[in-house]
């Protein structure tokens, strides 16, 4: 199984760029950190890093561009990493993500392309935010598996009515959660092992069957991204801040000009490792 | 006008001290930032600077005691200042805001009391929280003075139904917000003032009247703390994240044990300025 044979963040970038990888990144390179995409044009880079400090749960901007039109070397946003360490030399974010979406004018142009090497100018910035698949090695180790980690399957993912922090252009936004059912009696110890992750969205926003309610969640079977969860009874949902929130950021902010994005579920496998940033 | 009187933080909270001042602290020593307050057994500490990191547009952590029981002297949180420079030598957390609120079990015990000096144990922790108060001299500058302010009267505070992160102890959360009504036309221009104050609750989080039913507010002439705004017709809400917000944290979190804290709008001033801060 080609999953198996890729163990480090190198060989994850790697088998995206040449086709061999095209599916969800969970469960790839163990113990490496992953990262949500989001490229935009450089006069809302300024309010981009605005939303990002005001919701650090669905945004946590861990690095972006070292310059302007630069993709493949990055400023760390992180205490204990350099940029080289979160990607090293030779990467190039415009390929190495599995698949990518590619907005103009805020609308959908084109969804799960190969790459966005022809869509990428001299004046866009791309941003890496932390990701939620970065604590599955941890949740395993605990004992703790997410279900669809287990099935290879994509986490789901929903829509939510919980609002951002208005910051800039960027208004109107809401949460986008992804979801992993537990027994009730795990959910606090799923807390205290993914809260040492605070810059991978940490610890669960909300969970159990009234958050559905208090979320605005219309579908639990039907989620807006990934894939739908699987029922094995006696379990409550639980909900994490999700990396697919500024793409639906930017599409309610009316950005002009081309915006790209992993495609969600589709992340960037960094060089980093969980020890290097767990609290 | 005693309140003219005062200009510097230090003499904001010797009046505060010896009752000289019992009120609003909006205006007193324009120019100088001023801070919510809370103060936890040590035991809920690390969760609550969770609490902070997660929900930083409503709780934006600026300092703490240096040491458990420490009353007099603060490690700060901000980049820019140090402990002493936001609050400095002499003063006292425990008599320097005009007025307190103590609870007990996370039940209100005490209401609008002159100090805490009685409840403070060597095993509290206190904790500054930044105060939308902190950009309302920048706002009279750029001709937008809030009408509470030209009133003499205290701002408008609302519960929510905007979700907090849950962060350990601390969950079921909601939003406590500020309100200063404004003008259509200028809510543009009061969004880019205040977007400076990045750690005095920053930009507003919604506005207009389709933000009071966003925010789940049940009646905008009847706010939860503080005066009630008085309509001049043609005006929208305006709504920042409010520092009482953690107030409401603890009383729904369960916390055993006395909490103390500033009553809604008697602030504490500190020493250091709008200038130190703004980004």
């Amino acid at each position: 199984m080609i999953k198996r044979s890729i163990v480090t963040g190198q060989q994850a970038r790697l088998a995206s760029r040449n086709g061999t990888h095209t599916t969800s990144t969970s469960g790839l390179a163990p113990g490496h950190l992953q990262a949500n995409l989001i490229i935009l044009p450089s006069r809302y880079a300024s309010d981009f890093r605005t939303l990002c400090a005001r919701n650090p749960v669905p945004c946590p901007l861990i690095a972006e561009s070292a310059a302007k039109g630069c993709s493949d070397a990055f400023i760390s946003h992180l205490k204990k990493l350099g940029g080289d360490e979160i990607l090293g030399r030779g990467s190039d974010v415009r390929r190495d993500a599995p698949r990518y979406m590619v907005y103009k004018d805020s609308k959908l142009e084109k969804s799960h392309c190969e790459e966005v090497t022809a869509e990428w100018t001299d004046d866009h910035i791309a941003f890496l935010i932390g990701c939620s698949y970065s604590f599955e090695t941890a949740l395993v180790e605990a004992g703790l598996a997410p279900r669809q980690l287990v099935q290879g399957r994509n986490v789901p993912m929903y829509r939510t009515t919980m609002g951002l922090c208005a910051a800039g252009v960027f208004r109107g936004g809401t949460y986008v959660v992804s979801m992993r059912p537990y027994r009730k009696g795990d959910v606090e110890r799923v807390r205290e092992v993914t809260r040492r992750f605070g810059t991978m969205h940490g610890e669960p926003v909300d969970w159990g069957w009234d958050a559905v309610r208090r979320l605005g969640i219309g579908d639990i079977d039907g989620p807006e991204w990934g894939d739908g969860p699987l029922d094995e009874g006696g379990e409550v949902p639980v909900f994490w801040g999700c990396g697919v929130t500024p793409q639906e950021a930017v599409m309610r902010a009316g950005l002009e000009g081309v915006v790209m994005a992993h495609a969600p579920g589709h992340m960037l496998v960094l060089d980093a490792r969980d020890e290097d940033i767990v609290e």
